[in-house]
């Protein structure tokens, strides 16, 4: 049974997805607002489990890639991923059955929203990260074997390129160049596949987790309840391990540099209550991707880093992230699919440049607790 | 009446175009074995006069870019650039009655004869720089109103890109960036054109020139003549002027850069004989730039700066460029079509970043024997 979502829907979203984000992925405000312009206009949007795709129908992904520091400057016109699908679609010569988001972000969580109204498809409750990451060929798409290009790029002055490459990895390589070149920003379509290849390969229902996610937020801090708690419950009753309180305090230190279509830098946080005395260092590649605790690793990709405000628990994301800023960081165990030794082999601490294996989040957070 | 080109006038053509292509466009040695070795198999290449392309006939110039110190490392396939042309076919739902090259230097006036060969059609005896330039949009069918794109670019792994960009500026920016990322240099066709539009943007008849440049100088030393007089003579009777000598010397200093898709550079030249106790200073980017004498300008772009071997005459190409040789250093007017100000906008000094505008090498060149 399709569920068909409306501007709350959207709203509860958007938080949702920036906590999945982990830091990446844009800025959720600037991508709700973009949807609930189009509901307005167009009516509810469909929302279908992967398990009502059919089987030989093509689902075509959409996105933003790009700094999410410059995606806050450069704001869409709203046609622009819509533009690239429809590129694929004349390249293949059939029109999709539905669209999906690549990624959970803020902003990659919503455009595909924008893309199913303008077109008037449906869009798959599923994605291929389960997260955000910072490269293309960080999808389970292609861990799992669908062919990545051709690719559709658009950029907001309407020049595009279709991007045909024989492996993922390239496609990452040129279309960052491109998308660089395009001015930071370029709103693509990619990983055309199947309704099978979807339910083979696609991380499923993490639209409707991001939006109850976003809900249980909102609720509690409606009722005055704690939303950390309430991320709590919803998450350990998901695919992804129950949420974590790596740390709390207040942000001393920001360092970002926007690079080679990337934004990299480093956080620093100062401890209070029972954190106090002591420091927190995030390192960031458009997403949040390792916290260490003094000398001590307490979360690495592809588990969950994400910062919320200590007070509302809304997530804050990479480009957002400001001295002053008192803050939670939240560790989410991924869910298995994600932790495959083919998925670590893409999207492990190794490949980011750490020198040292993928060790489950909850596995070190239980040792610290026992130890504390 | 169309012209049949065999591998001797492809062994001129190679000197000839890298003479005209004033250090840029690529190694002549290797274009011409890739021509000859298509000659061996098709037969012989048909050169059409740019009078010869029917109107409404579609004329499709293929060639290399990137840096031509990275093009001697990866020799081609040898179909890259023919697949590029059948990109942009399939785009049009047109075949390409001819090919043709944008540009006069060692690989990119030899590259389209490649295509021409497999494809089984012509060549049209003309270009779109009537030398060789860095950049995509210095092209006289860019000044004169072409549209650049849709642009196919392939590389030699089989990667490829259909680009499509509002303007040409944008064309050259973004193409560049993926000819870096696809491992920097891409094949390329571009500036499709009706034969009507060839009939007024391009430069007319300058492959049957470096031909008759090439031919001259092979000529001249098989004689023992003077190669440089037999290069004067041709270009006298040419839509370029006469070719006068700038500096003879020995190179005493050269560096060399590869960055963002280009070879950027400098050459120190000290002389002797008529030049003793003086030294040449020459700029370059892929191409000669700015000829210099102690403080004195004696040669800037368009006008064409070009190495000769001194007791052969035999052009040297940037890349090819070493300490302890022997050069005479060429200066040759181009033609009015490239000397007008729209032209001088696109590739004048100011463009490449020089602080003085556009003196023709022949008047600098009279004031100072003048002096002298």
């Amino acid at each position: 049974m399709p569920i068909w979502i409306g501007e709350q829907e959207i709203e509860d979203l958007a938080v949702g997805a920036a906590l999945l984000g982990t830091g990446g992925g844009g800025d959720p405000y600037l991508g709700k607002l973009m949807v609930q312009k189009c509901i307005r206009k167009n009516g509810q949007i469909q929302l279908l489990d992967p398990t009502e795709v059919p089987d030989d129908q093509i689902v075509i992904p959409t996105a933003m890639m790009g700094a999410p520091t410059i995606m806050v400057e450069k704001i869409p016109n709203g046609d622009e991923a819509l533009k690239s699908l429809r590129l694929l679609e004349e390249k293949f010569g059939r029109t999709a059955f539905a669209t999906m988001p690549i990624e959970c972000g803020g902003l990659n969580s919503t455009i595909p929203f924008v893309v199913a109204s303008e077109a008037g498809i449906p869009i798959v409750d599923a994605d291929g990260m389960g997260r955000a990451f910072p490269e293309l060929q960080m999808e389970t798409f292609n861990i799992y074997g669908v062919q990545g290009t051709p690719m559709g790029l658009f950029n907001e002055r309407g020049d595009y390129c279709l991007l045909d490459t024989l492996d993922n990895a390239m496609l990452e390589h040129i279309s960052r160049g491109i998308a660089v070149r395009m001015g930071g920003v370029a709103h693509i379509a990619e990983y055309v596949m199947t309704g099978a290849e979807v339910k083979r390969t696609a991380i499923p229902n993490t639209i409707s987790l991001c939006m109850k996610l976003g809900k249980a937020i909102r609720v509690a801090n409606e009722r005055k309840n704690n939303p950390i708690e309430a991320i709590q419950q919803v998450t350990r009753e998901s695919i992804y391990g129950e949420a974590m309180v790596l740390f709390k305090g207040k942000v001393i230190d920001v360092e970002r540099r926007s690079t080679d279509g990337f934004v990299r830098g480093k956080a620093v946080v100062e401890g209070f209550d029972e954190f106090n005395g002591e420091k927190l260092h995030v390192d960031f590649q458009n997403e949040n991707l390792m916290a260490k605790i003094g000398d001590e690793l307490v979360a690495m990709v592809p588990d969950l880093i994400t910062f919320l405000d200590v007070e509302t628990g809304v997530p804050v994301t990479t480009e957002g992230l400001k001295y002053g800023f008192r803050v939670i960081c939240l560790g989410i165990p991924t869910p298995d699919i994600m932790r495959s030794p083919a998925a670590l082999n893409v999207w492990g601490p190794r490949y980011f440049g750490y020198d040292y294996d993928y060790e489950p989040v909850e596995n070190i957070h239980k040792r610290r607790v026992r130890i504390g």
